[in-house]
């Protein structure tokens, strides 16, 4: 284990935790609409050092979660009007996914280059994000882990001098065209192809059937403008495998069409209604031998000579997964906004318990529910498990190489999803019939859970993934 | 165990089931959007008598069966254009939910006296109707378990000729104003008051605080007409416990308000937007000092004798218990309706399984990913769950005492609604991404399984419930 985390964790007892736990519904009770009259707070015991707790949490970032937790109190467009106003639509959602987005861009908190340099920070900063409205977060897994991180970790200087800094500010809007209708899980079986076209140095981008349309990116149907495409590299009649381009969809702004036209031969669809993420606009994508510059391959692993010929720094059955490894910081995310989710529902199922009253001793007033044990059981256990996955995360960041870290954050990703999304559902178990209404927040981020098991991965796919690892870790 | 499912069971020996299910898709394949040009069906081996085991869920009601889905394929009242369309509103869902509800309530399959003399046709009805949009048949758990329970069960001559055609077809709706809005599980602790006053001969129906509003019943918000009161009887100052009154909450139609307008004293509110059933219109109810004829006291069990004495023919300790046992048929309905919905959702699993292409030997082509045991242990054991919970509920059904039934039915809908959530969520973790989308139906319908965790009864509460019902079991 790195010694960092090591050192936190020496803090952390288990007797330490317990006593700190029994009381941390202090900390969420402030604001809480009750209906009774009589209770202010109902402590279970224990004093509870509210302070350490949060710092073990904050990590090193308490000032920009602050900062964060500001900017979400003072702007509606943190409002979630979804889970409140009948017919609210889905358009209407990603454009206050996208004004949000740029709000938080604005602030200037990270910069793309910190998914390599600072992950941690990254990291801390995309959870706080994940406290609020899901599809904002998840608007940056697009915009600056997936598109963003295909720019940064794949282009090399020419991609991101054009790029980056419309990417950071929200300007250049862009999509991650990896998976395909028919080919989810297994990327091998992709099928756009990008042709070189030798005479007029151009790519020709191209989607064979119906299957092979590019199929879940967020940033599709309504807002990108940018596609990073992976196509299969064919060169001089050969198939080098599946490669990166960048591809424009749509035409820069035009009067009337804030976000452009879809290009000649780009035809984008929308997805429509999904269980949650609504604010996030998942397309699909087809290309009709679309052309591109020979300038839009992404080329920090492989490139095209100027004569034609196929250079790669990598052994080809290596190439696919050197190209993926990279984006480990993207699911990490996905696994800290499952966590966010998870701690947001334990403390609002908390927050319920110690305020709801029912039933009690004959003759004597009600109890307020967390006395019960049937509800302790069903919320602390998750309660300890938000910490014990919160450290987790932490020790992942920690982890020093790229494959370990790639594993990790794969099997932490499936475990941790899972584990959140049952803290969840038994957070709105336990609310009752409040637990079901929409403003209740609950069963909203429960559906949110789902991208977390399906979503950056199938998770049952990646515990297989993990355990054939498992040879890496046996040296540490 | 009673004879006719014994024998019923008989033909079903584990081994006959293993060779009946393995290719029970062919049953769903039909009419599937199938994005591959060479799957036609994919079965894993055996030959199923389809006829055989679909008589098995049919009982003796295949003929009620097939003239609903006849209904539902020909009226497009029974599409769920929430699933599709942005921006559908609640308020549209509970119109369209009240014509679909009334249409089949013109086919005059069931009458509401089956709920007591004909419970197996009753549930299978329910059942079949489970099957279209969840919300039309929660509307009937309202009008008719409910509704329609409180007078068939609770009231006498007066109230049957009075109401019951009239809730039969629907034009007469109604709620069952039982939970308050600080007394959901524990109704030992309801508020609300019916004062006599002997003088005009009339109850006083009010709701003293805020938390004995009525809340949750489905149609309060916008459609029902009249409201059964669980009120504590006060006679001569004197406490009596909880009865049931019939109070009218709005006018009949009027010019411009086809459900009427609240009449005076009655306050109505909108519990709103919900994670599921949003074709119903649940709400709260409260009401100042209202006054109803004495007539309007469901007196089948107690009643107020024209001198203004109490009389009931249950002791006061059982008086309660015995007013919900004659309920059972509604839990049962509400656990069939879960049924129904796993039903479906394992369906579409095992179809989108066949149907969806993954991964294969190399250089082969990918095999259906139902081949994969994953696929499969998430799926078949759930399939086999669903003839195991069905044959329960038909068993119940059977059950010779009131005791015993109640007792049954709410074990069964416990643990049986836990069932079907995890089965439906499964098949929507087996679905990958497409299992996301709200035209999939999946999430939907793990959604509406949240009424079978919570809604009629505490699923904790009422597991708890039947352990300590144990000794009635003894004897049988």
């Amino acid at each position: 284990m790195d010694t960092p985390l090591k050192e936190l964790l020496s803090y952390v007892t288990i007797q330490h935790l317990k006593n700190e736990i029994t009381g941390v519904h202090h900390q969420h009770n402030e604001g809480h609409c009750n209906i009774y009259d009589d209770i202010t707070s109902t402590p279970l015991g224990g004093s509870p050092n509210v302070e350490y707790l949060t710092s073990l949490l904050d990590g090193d970032f308490k000032q920009d979660r602050d900062h964060l937790y500001r900017l979400f109190q003072n702007n509606e467009e943190f409002d979630e009007p979804f889970l409140t106003e009948p017919g609210y639509t889905n358009y209407k959602h990603r454009e206050r996914t996208l004004i949000a987005s740029k709000l938080i861009a604005d602030q200037e908190i990270v910069t793309l280059e910190d998914m390599k340099n600072r992950p941690d920070k990254f990291l801390a900063w995309f959870e706080t994000i994940s406290y609020a409205d899901l599809s904002v977060s998840l608007k940056f897994a697009v915009q600056y882990n997936l598109w963003g991180g295909t720019i940064l970790f794949l282009g090399t200087e020419k991609h991101h001098s054009k790029y980056l800094s419309g990417i950071q500010d929200c300007t250049k809007l862009g999509a991650f065209g990896l998976t395909e209708l028919g080919h989810g899980s297994n990327v091998n079986g992709l099928e756009t192809t990008a042709t070189i076209d030798q005479d007029r140095k151009e790519f020709i981008v191209n989607s064979p059937t119906w299957t092979s349309q590019k199929y879940w990116p967020g940033n599709i149907a309504t807002h990108g403008q940018f596609c990073t495409v992976f196509a299969r590299l064919i060169l001089k009649g050969r198939d080098h495998g599946v490669h990166a381009f960048v591809v424009p969809i749509r035409t820069p702004p035009l009067s009337g069409h804030p976000y452009g036209l879809p290009m000649p031969g780009v035809e984008i669809r929308d997805i429509g209604l999904k269980s949650s993420f609504n604010g996030i606009d998942n397309g699909g994508l087809l290309f009709k031998q679309v052309r591109i510059p020979l300038d839009n391959m992404l080329d920090r692993f492989s490139r095209v000579t100027e004569s034609g010929e196929y250079e790669s720094t990598i052994a080809p059955n290596r190439h696919f997964g050197a190209m993926m490894s990279v984006f480990y910081i993207g699911r990490l995310c996905i696994s800290v906004l499952c966590l966010a989710a998870a701690k947001t529902a334990v403390s609002i199922g908390l927050s319920y318990s110690h305020n709801r009253k029912q039933f009690g001793e004959p003759g004597k007033p009600e109890q307020p529910i967390i006395h019960h044990t049937t509800q302790q059981r069903r919320l602390l256990p998750n309660l300890a498990r938000c910490f014990a996955l919160d450290f987790a995360h932490k020790l992942v960041i920690l982890t020093n190489t790229m494959d370990l870290k790639h594993s990790y954050s794969s099997g932490l990703k499936a475990v941790g999803a899972w584990d959140c999304f049952s803290a969840t559902q038994l957070a709105r178990e336990c609310m009752g019939g409040q637990g079901f209404r929409l403003s209740a927040r609950v069963p909203v981020l429960r559906n949110h859970l789902e991208v977390g098991l399906t979503g950056e991965g199938d998770n049952t796919i990646l515990c297989q993934q993990t355990s054939t690892d498992k040879n890496k870790f046996k040296n540490y």
